[in-house]
């Protein structure tokens, strides 16, 4: 049996929303409970870089996987998936899609579970590919009522956000001033790749939700100083991954499992002022989990 | 541009010996010159076992790419390649038939630089896929004059006799006894899983080549004591990979690269009394090698 073979157009024309938070719900839930194999990344050094795998196996699923990236040529991705018992390949999703939309997921599933209940205004810094992702799993999962959108280039906040009214209806504005996008929000979400904090941690109020999905090592960090201090809980979907940062700017030991949460094992958000931060390291294994989705809802 | 995706049946189908043959011709020599990149084996540990990735780059026709297998489930391999100027996933190759074709096709080209010129008398020890793969690419070097095989079970090396006769149109004969299949041989071929050596060194006459494909630890080898040292040269695919053993059988340093003979930058028979002997490991990135010989073919 040939496996089924997805591409960008594939992946975004079949992947809901929906049924990418799905999976990595049960996927964080597997983390949680043991059942969910997601070993660090390995690396094999070729000429001028390493090809990178990053493996998983769903073991209540039957399933198994990886996804392979490189770092020195920026190709396209592969993930692959195979089914356990009967040993075939399943699925070969290739492109730049995948990654983003699962990683959307996660932040997806940390919204949900860490950010008030009810409507959510929702302030975003990024305007790009990961920022685009987040928005579109979090209108999954949340109505949000009222999005502001920040970039350092401001013309591309302003194209997010068309398009975001255009594909999504969702009701997005671009503001010009960093402060503006996060000021007065249910949930902020940075999706920057930037090496400095885009923020001031005074600008996040109580009750909100922050997810960071940037940088976060001592040296590059786009959170500010002083908000996980404010924090009543810091969530993160791996502990393992996020301890493996050679100088975390987080420390790993202050954060509780996002998995464990979920399964009611750890608690979440203790009231309306809490103020929950989400620090995003894109649990191994849910690539997996979400391709195996794409070819399950394809029959 | 979706990738071009080939199972067993295509493989059968769409690769012929010479092409395989050639191909990895080419990598061995790309080994040698420094060309190609082919890192040590990478392992992510899942549940039961791991995933092993070995990753291979030729940057002179600019590709790279790795094969993937569990060893846990037994599940199809899968073979990527990647252009890399382009960043585009060219190929996946899935299921079982290419990887014992590219042991065979390196066996041929070792068969081809280091037995004697002319057509072969050739033995065969095993008559399981591996045996079956080195017979098709050896077939493609050279006239094979007259070949035995001779396995464990009687049945199975009658079976393979009539299988390449049928296929291969090969003049092939199973004999009941070990040594009747190796003794007055041009090449001999070893294809066992034996931990333990299944000829002795002096059934091996003046003027032979042997390829040895299967266990070569000190603890597991089919190869018998003795015959190594009778060998003028003792060649290999991989030094790197051959001293990766733990403990090897036979000794790395004392081996030549296959890839240097074919170079010209090492000797290898000095003359027709010379036994030869090559020790197959499966040279990282002949997989990739074959697989981008396939699409190629394919246009």
């Amino acid at each position: 049996m040939a496996p089924r073979v997805f591409g960008d157009d594939d992946v975004r024309r079949l992947l809901d929303a929906e049924t990418a938070v799905a999976a990595v719900r049960r996927a964080l839930l597997a983390h949680h409970d043991g059942t969910l194999h997601a070993p660090p990344r390995v690396f094999a050094e070729l000429g001028d870089g390493p090809l990178a795998f990053t493996a998983g196996e769903l073991a209540d699923a039957g399933l198994f996987g990886f996804r392979a990236y490189d770092m020195f040529a920026g190709a396209e991705q592969l993930v692959a998936v195979w089914e356990r018992t009967e040993g075939t390949l399943r699925a070969v999703v290739h492109g730049a899609e995948l990654g983003p939309r699962r990683t959307g997921a996660i932040g997806a599933v940390a919204l949900d579970a860490a950010a008030r209940p009810g409507p959510l205004r929702l302030g975003l810094v990024g305007a790009g590919i990961q920022a685009w992702a987040q928005l579109w799993a979090c209108a999954a999962v949340r109505e949000l009522a009222d999005i502001t959108v920040h970039a350092r280039r401001q013309d591309r906040a302003a194209a997010f956000a068309e398009r975001a009214r255009a594909e999504l209806d969702l009701p997005v504005r671009a503001v010009p001033v960093a402060a503006d996008a996060v000021r007065d929000r249910d949930a902020v979400i940075l999706a920057t790749s930037s090496a400095t904090p885009v923020i001031e941690a005074d600008w996040i109020g109580p009750g909100t939700h922050v997810t960071a999905l940037g940088p976060k090592t001592r040296d590059r960090h786009e959170l500010p100083d002083g908000l996980a201090e404010r924090a009543s809980v810091v969530l993160t979907d791996s502990r393992a991954q996020s301890a493996a940062f050679e100088e975390p700017f987080l420390d790993p030991a202050s954060m509780t499992e996002l998995g464990a949460v979920l399964a009611g094992a750890a608690p979440g958000r203790s009231g309306p002022a809490d103020i929950t931060l989400f620090s995003s390291v894109g649990l191994a294994g849910t690539e997996v989990a979400v391709a195996a989705a794409l070819y399950e809802s394809e029959g």
